[in-house]
């Protein structure tokens, strides 16, 4: 059987997520196996490299599937590309060998928080964007970002709903650029835990504004505690941005 | 009576268009008539530097307004920011001399023609861009837009429908710029017909993918018969980006 990687990019606005849930819901895999099926005559089921929650983006989603279909990858893409909904577009398709898995060979995920900092959002780009009034010190920010940095017990920046067997992660790098007001947060790890890069998100805006200091964030970090850390910000600033294998 | 001008930007894609119609159209007038309306307890009505048509964006649209309310600026822009929906926003209120008129006395336009000239099209821009998949040759482009700037009759690019007493405008400048295969078309001139930007950057598509070349353009143009011409670009692609005074 041929196993084929997929580069996925979505506008996740009108979707339940990424993953599959019962047959009627909107979701990328959904739309995305259900295309895959009619175009080979086969059960396609694809393994994302990961779920992506309600209203959350991606440029960079990565998945995989197993076929007998002798189409052509470029035969596949065009397909995939006419009869997806615009919002997906599957950016890059490509053969690998049989023992590829999108979720268990992830070496990295690269995911990019966007908050709007202008006094008033930019229509343009508010569906992608969280919108922060107060502006924020980027300085602050980035001082704190740095106590997350490393291989650190995630439990306080995981949802209480994650049931990992163990919270602790490695973060390889945090970056945040400001541009005209639009900041934007990259967080790279080797994986993440439920609702983390939101809840990262949530407390480096607590540190911009104010409300908490950079030692908070370590603080925080070493409560494990949920109950004790910042809210998690809202999914439609956040895009999983890019996979590394 | 105090003389109030407005700088808008709107995502253009749920509307009718700027002008207000019957009442219950969705017209970006109409939305902020209503917002100041409400606001001042007064029949408020505005005057646009021009239409938009349906689904036409502008990051630089004017507008300018009379009234007898004593409320501040920023109460004003705060007020407005707050009651109209998330697509229209109000990013300059300013005081201006009472002859003042947003389309009397305009002095230069600008308007902004996007393209994705990606093989597939980018699901984030894909509101504000028109997507093209065959490859455009920019140099082509841009020599035959010279042959549109200065002042000429631009019949054959107007909708058949303008009604204008004459089709003679000027062209200041058209300036087109190319990164990662998004194309930005700016076109700015004193005054602009019916449908003129569209189907201008109609042409320049044809130029670029090699239906017509730049001499056909200036054919185009002597032939004042928009029967002969370039069919009209898509309304998404389409930005009114700037008004000089």
């Amino acid at each position: 059987m041929r196993n084929i990687k997929m580069t996925i990019k979505y506008d996740g606005s009108r979707y339940k997520g990424f993953q599959r849930l019962k047959d009627n819901d909107m979701t990328i895999q959904g739309k995305i196996e259900d295309v895959l099926s009619k175009m080979t005559n086969e059960h396609i089921e694809i393994i994302g490299s990961g779920r992506t929650d309600m209203g959350v983006h991606a440029r960079g989603q990565v998945a995989n599937f197993k076929t007998n279909s002798k189409l052509s990858l470029k035969k596949m893409q065009d397909y995939l590309y006419n009869y997806l909904p615009e919002d997906i577009v599957i950016t890059e398709l490509e053969e690998v060998e049989e023992r590829f898995h999108s979720r268990y060979n992830v070496k990295s995920k690269t995911y990019l928080y966007k908050i709007d900092n202008n006094k008033y959002h930019d229509p343009f780009t508010r569906r992608y964007t969280t919108h922060i009034e107060k502006k924020l010190n980027i300085d602050l920010m980035r001082e704190a970002s740095e106590y997350l940095v490393g291989e650190h017990d995630f439990t306080s920046f995981a949802s209480s709903k994650s049931k990992k067997k163990s919270n602790v992660r490695e973060i390889h790098s945090i970056v945040i650029n400001e541009n005209n007001n639009m900041i934007d947060i990259y967080v790279q790890g080797n994986g993440f835990l439920y609702n983390m890069v939101r809840i990262i998100a949530g407390a480096l805006i607590d540190v911009g504004s104010k409300r908490k200091t950079p030692q908070d964030i370590k603080i925080m970090l070493e409560n494990k505690d949920r109950s004790k850390s910042s809210d998690t910000a809202p999914a439609k600033g956040l895009c999983l941005y890019k996979v590394t294998y």
